[in-house]
């Protein structure tokens, strides 16, 4: 049986989402707490493998339970059917996870015929907080805000955001890795200041190679600060070069806010078109 | 020279404001930065000396400064005045304090003649947040945020606080304390639940007592959860007595707001005001 588990976090002191030997990750501390639970060694499927630092109010993830794992899950009356046993899953780990955890389950529902967490995924929102010298900085938002010392101009900064959206080769802005694609489709990306002074990118796109959302915020920030011009961020994404002016900036303002899934009627096709464009990829590479 | 300093902090890894000799303070970090700029033993007064655990988005103290300590204010241009130095001092000490602090100094100004952070106050406004079960955690926000595992009722808990208005001995929701009156002036106190399912409380008063707005709010959560009726509350505070369906919260979710001066021009006035009523009261004991 497929779960869907839908799962917020602190990101401040973890090592990112992937599970690492000796570190400290959120998919070491989640499989560990379900593992407690249905026993086994559960593994997590994730829409988004954040990186260390890097926060998530939306992250979604799915797990296989065979049959004696499934025998295993909560039943809180003892009429409750696996659906119920598969929504108290959720409360159960937090149980595990204690008072005021850093990472926690929202929610655990039985994953519709075909989902897949990550290949099943259409879209992922990121949001950015940044706070500049005009801003008023506040402790209490210190973990999830990246303060820097200029002042900045929102109004070119949300200018330059709209020029890179669209079907575009966004090499200059990933971080280099073998076989991966950089060619993505940027769906929205705009910045705005909030009542307190905090500016916020909203960053959508079908998905995002390494370090993106990061270089693309590093990029309107060089245009807020004056260091480049609005159009510079479209000629160095069509350059396909990275350059020093748009750094990546830090994992602290970074929160993976949202997962977009086609309704669960189109999952198999979905699947099906996956699976077609992987196996395209292998033959190609 | 009498400077007022507007302050905020995240209270979690605090022993509260009140200087203590060995323990990590407000008071104490803050004074340490001030006295590494100006010399000398810098010594605040505050007007909400806050518990351990308890955060400020709006607390105010002053800091008086002799002739050396002002000749020692930071001189950004050639020809700044003593206000642009006065100004400057917040910045300085945001320095000293690095990046990322869990206090900061917002703002330092020349304090109006006859200015007292502590005794020119008129108001107080310290702001609740609950999470209850219907609440989605977010561990972004646990910082602040106090945790319940029951399901509350804000439609009645903002009856009862409404109910508690006004000018009352509120010896029933205050940790007693010799020489200390009980009697306070509840000028605003409301519940409501915001959009991310956070119940926020808004408490206003002349001044509190000890632990007075935990106590309210632990009142409050009672009738919530269905432990006491609405006009209970006010039958407890008529009392006099605590009793133990009313808990005092945890620090987590609290934070002083605002406080509340006299325009300028009516400083003085406040000041004598206050000064007669200590004298009446010293006589009286």
């Amino acid at each position: 049986m497929r779960i869907r588990l839908d799962i917020a976090y602190d990101g401040t002191h973890f090592r990112g989402w992937a599970r690492q030997p000796t570190l400290r990750t959120v998919q070491g501390e989640l499989e560990e707490a379900l593992a407690r639970i249905v026993g086994g060694s559960p593994r997590l499927i994730v829409a988004g493998r954040t990186d260390a630092g890097v926060h998530a109010s939306g992250q979604v993830a799915h797990l296989d339970l065979d049959e004696a794992q499934v025998a295993r899950l909560p039943r809180r009356r003892r009429d409750d059917d696996e659906t119920d046993a598969v929504a108290a899953l959720a409360g159960r780990v937090r149980g595990v996870l204690g008072l005021y955890p850093d990472v926690t389950v929202r929610r655990t529902s039985r994953a519709p015929e075909g989902f897949d967490a990550r290949f099943s995924a259409v879209w992922r929102r990121y949001a950015y907080r940044l706070a500049d010298a005009t801003t008023a900085y506040d402790p209490l938002d210190r973990l999830r805000t990246t303060s820097l010392r200029s002042v900045l101009d929102v109004e070119a900064m949300d200018a330059a955001a709209s020029r890179l959206i669209g079907l575009h080769d966004f090499a200059a802005y990933c971080k280099a890795r073998e076989e991966a694609t950089t060619i993505r489709t940027l769906l929205e990306y705009d910045w705005r200041r909030g009542d307190d002074g905090v500016l916020v990118a909203n960053v959508r796109a079908d998905a995002f190679c390494h370090s993106m959302v990061r270089a693309l915020v590093g990029a309107c920030v060089a245009v807020g600060e004056g260091r480049i011009a609005v159009d510079d961020v479209v000629a160095i994404r069509d350059a396909r070069l990275r350059i020093p002016e748009t750094k990546v900036l830090a994992a602290r303002g970074l929160v993976l806010a949202e997962v977009g899934y086609p309704a669960d009627e189109l999952l198999a096709a979905r699947a099906e078109q996956t699976r077609n464009r992987r196996d395209a990829a292998d033959s190609a590479s």
